[in-house]
């Protein structure tokens, strides 16, 4: 999965997709730290975010977290637990006030077989994030924090050549994006800072040298 | 992505859907250890396995693999670089002599649109490889090698509760569905063996207690 914002499902479809499905769906309000899903539960539920910001994760134990994707406006989430297994393999959170697109199991269906650019656009984004999740095991097997760190950061980042690049996320959050705790990733914060390819303050990380970054994630 | 033995996309498809591919597709050959594709390749082509054994991997360096997938007859692959990035996300390559089913980027979109269980199948594929990946990425952050070989071991493993249950694998291969090296997988196997879950002679791993394995595999 990881980082979907960037691939906007709303964007690419058709005004007509557009109205049907805002015709069968129901708005849901989600306020911030919220939980729309746990995992292991039975989903019946495909999700459009509307507005906010929600946090696909997994958990074992208090203190590790994983954190799959953060996703926006547009993006869609729940329909795993549509097309495969019924229980949830991720719990879905709102990171910030949210509101949620909900379309059940039946209408949804109904989409995939009525809807072609609907279906295909499905298609699409699923290659995306498994894409995304294949790499993310091979820079888990090949790769140290510190390169995976600085994989993510440019990843989070605005998509500009314009330095500095400011990118707002804070360590808890990278550490869960990475999958691992606070020490490891304040260390491999310090690293990037000594080498001058960023700068960190208070939840703000500023990109100094991305062509260095970059070299250090192996992009 | 992982292994799919068991998720045979033919068996889900109309004779209807089936006839339409074997119309479309041409039958190419291929050798034991010959490459179907390389990583970073453009792609252009869909395939199904008809007989025989196809890896899909990844290599960074000479020693470092990582498998992601074993395919067998009635299997697909080489779907993300039509639907997605054209650039091939992994190589391919011939296990044993095989028989696969080729079809075009343009058969395979007219497929898409015209053959709605096709895609509604392709997607439940792809959510099932999806899900595969997420869980390996848990896995490879919760669990040590010891737990990530055993649950390999049942992974791979012909679907009985009779024991011994065998399972035809070699050191090497499980390494590299791992994306580890030998000696780790060597140690973890004798920890295996101590225990007695299992037993391995020569390329042969014997299930003794699966129960026991399951639970180091913490599933």
């Amino acid at each position: 999965m990881t980082i979907l914002k960037k691939v906007s499902f709303f964007k690419k479809l058709s005004s007509k997709d557009l109205e049907k499905i805002f015709s069968i769906a129901k708005v849901k309000k989600f306020n911030k730290n919220d939980i729309v899903f746990h995992k292991s539960e039975i989903g019946n539920n495909f999700f459009v975010v509307q507005s906010g910001k929600i946090k696909i994760f997994t958990s074992i134990g208090p203190n590790k977290k994983k954190t799959f994707a953060f996703l926006e406006k547009g993006d869609f989430f729940g329909e795993m637990s549509l097309l495969g297994s019924k229980i949830r393999s991720a719990s879905a959170q709102a990171v910030t006030d949210s509101e949620l697109l909900v379309i059940g199991r039946l209408s949804f269906k109904k989409l995939l077989v009525k809807n072609p650019d609907f279906t295909l656009n499905l298609l699409q984004t699923l290659v995306i994030r498994l894409n995304n999740s294949d790499r993310e095991i091979e820079n888990m097997l090949f790769h140290n924090i510190l390169g995976r760190l600085a994989g993510k950061i440019v990843e989070f980042a605005p998509k500009t050549n314009k330095l500095p690049i400011i990118v707002n996320i804070d360590q808890n959050e990278l550490a869960e994006c990475i999958g691992t705790t606070r020490v490891p990733i304040c260390r491999a914060i310090n690293s990037l800072k000594k080498c001058k390819a960023i700068d960190y303050k208070r939840s703000e990380i500023t990109i100094l040298n991305l062509k260095q970054l970059k070299s250090i994630a192996n992009m």
